[in-house]
């Protein structure tokens, strides 16, 4: 059985656990993960029904026909011509598939615009999330899966290490030339697209959590937080360091650095099947608050990574969901001084049967890299 | 008044009017073009509430505290720390603006994953969508984006001929190289970005209306459908050429060339104030369906460009909006032979006082350019 094929059939088993009658997806990495057909959200209608029984089925504009054929397994497809109306298909799927008064799951993605559709059309339907069935599947990856994670990890050091290697070279450099810099080599070294925009935050900026990039220039002294990843094989790498390429730190700055160093190290160690995803929280947080910058960490710990970049589990206080082999997220405490600077160390850890596997391992020390 | 600013008034003028107490917008270019605050969409909750009277308030991570004071007139701001509850403070504000039994207008992008927290947060509330009010503020562009999107259409074509110039050089590439030199030429020329992933589609690939680019090498005599654009100003191009670059073209090939160019020109002649959007894709329709190709033509005729590549108006059967001075959309038929080859020829228009400007001008022709 085809791969799609055996999850799509794993999906189909758990929706009457969770009391739902169907899951109706959209384009997103559930529609991907389901039938092997991939595409981004638009504005055209483009559903796959996939009901507790029997065969999934799409609900698709014409012009997909083809490729829908070609990338999924799904062979029935009800098409629909610019013009016609895509809800009068799926008005009659739900009376085929028994629906209209189901309980239904959208796609977590999916758009306003569909799913206040989906309810006008389906007015005695009840909606739930499509991730009550796909997140646990999702959870816990196999190991083409693992694979692929790995070798986006190690795409991603290689490329932290020649880019700190820069060494005095990125002086003067805009934190727009560098993170083209970083795209290029993730490129070249076989990246098949960023993982998200390239992040380059020096001096300052570096203080903003999600600050992405400027044309502010480097400074000898500025510490600049590095974050990025590119995909292998559909998975994504996510990798963080924060570096000075030269002169020297401003003051506080060294201090900052350990104590994140230190907390992501705790938080790294206290990974094991069985231990709730909070506390992978707690053990960075308890670092960082017992040096005194506890208010200065103003984000979660990590987030899961998979298809998505940021999927479930996500690594959060109040988060109680346990750990077990083969979940894959990232641990990455920050501390972000602001005017300042921020420091970030962020590596991808995949849960083992007795702890866990780094798939970063590039140096996590904040000097510029000897050739 | 901050543009943003003012828009956001214009916004809070018509909510009632379409009978709504508020519009929640979360990351979007609805919200770029009322708040200046740009973000992609993301599984943490943000949004900017904007009443019907009194200022619009952010609710958002507090990791976006300096960046959206930075980026934003709005400047009441409801920060969330991770671990926090995001829906205790919707719940909050909505107690405070009154909204608990309101219409509410969810951003048309919204994840379901939102659209559900704010069901469940707001049960007594009823829900439409964003556009309503949206939608017609967007639709017609002032000077500013104008200017920026005439700069987009610039860009494409002079790349556009200079990718064509290739001729024979483009055989043996494939479409993923090609692809790549048209993105390093739009960056180079001062793009901002891609508008979407550039499109290459030589021989049988060309009859996908939506394919990509693969690994396929170009041959002689292919038909390569070639859609690309890229950002500037913020603003999108978008533009569509179908060339040979060298060798002879399959039968056929030419008298569709000719259908598609003769419908794309009856369709641009068509555009002008209080003509409906319908009539635009009736005229490209008309020339297609005469020379047999009616059920080739698998798609729209056209779609509106600003903010997002795909908005308002749709060119498109059923579409009685009428046109206006100020609007701009693409004028783009197709004809796709499946298993030989596609042709599409696309250029953006703007509807002025008494008919249209191209926003490109590249030559609409299938050969290679000379030097």
């Amino acid at each position: 059985m085809d791969a799609f094929e055996s999850r799509t059939r794993r999906c189909q088993d758990r929706l009457p656990e969770v009391g739902a009658d169907a899951a109706i997806l959209f384009p997103s990495t559930n529609l991907f993960y389901a039938s092997g057909f991939r595409e981004e959200p638009m504005e055209r209608h483009l559903f796959l029904v996939v009901p507790s029984e029997g065969d999934p089925v799409f609900v698709a504009p014409e012009m997909y026909d083809e490729q829908i054929r070609d990338a999924s397994w799904v062979s029935d497809l009800r098409l629909w011509a610019d013009g016609e109306d895509p809800m009068a298909l799926v008005a009659d799927l739900a009376d085929e598939l028994d629906l209209r008064e189901g309980h239904l799951l959208a796609d977590d993605t999916m758009w306003a615009l569909f799913t206040q559709d989906l309810r006008e059309t389906l007015p005695e339907a009840s909606f739930g999330l499509a991730s009550e069935v796909f997140d646990d599947l999702r959870l816990r990856k196999d190991d083409a899966e693992l694979d692929a994670l790995r070798r986006a990890g190690a795409l991603a050091d290689e490329v932290s290490v020649e880019i700190r290697s820069l060494g005095a070279d990125a002086i003067g450099l805009t934190e727009a030339d560098l993170a083209d810099e970083i795209d290029r080599l993730l490129a070249e070294r076989g990246g098949e697209g960023v993982s998200f925009e390239t992040v380059v935050g020096s001096g300052p900026n570096g203080a903003k959590p999600h600050h992405r990039r400027s044309d502010r220039e480097i400074e000898p002294g500025d510490p600049v937080v590095l974050d990025f990843g590119a995909y292998v094989n559909g998975y994504p790498g996510d990798q963080t360091r924060t570096v000075v390429f030269a002169g020297d730190p401003p003051e506080e700055y060294q201090a900052v650095h350990e104590t994140v160093q230190s907390a992501q190290q705790a938080a790294v160690e206290a990974v094991e099947p069985g231990v709730p995803a909070e506390e992978i929280d707690r053990a960075a947080r308890e670092v960082i608050e017992a040096a005194g910058y506890g208010d200065r960490f103003v984000h979660r710990t990590g987030h899961g990574v998979g298809l998505d970049v940021h999927e479930a589990p996500y690594i959060v206080a109040g988060n109680e969901v346990e750990l077990e082999s083969g979940m894959v997220f990232s641990v990455e405490p920050g501390v972000y001084l602001p005017g300042k600077f921020g420091v970030r160390i962020e590596d991808l850890v995949i849960v083992t049967e007795d702890g866990c596997e780094r798939l970063n391992d590039s140096p996590r020390t904040w000097e510029a890299l000897g050739e």
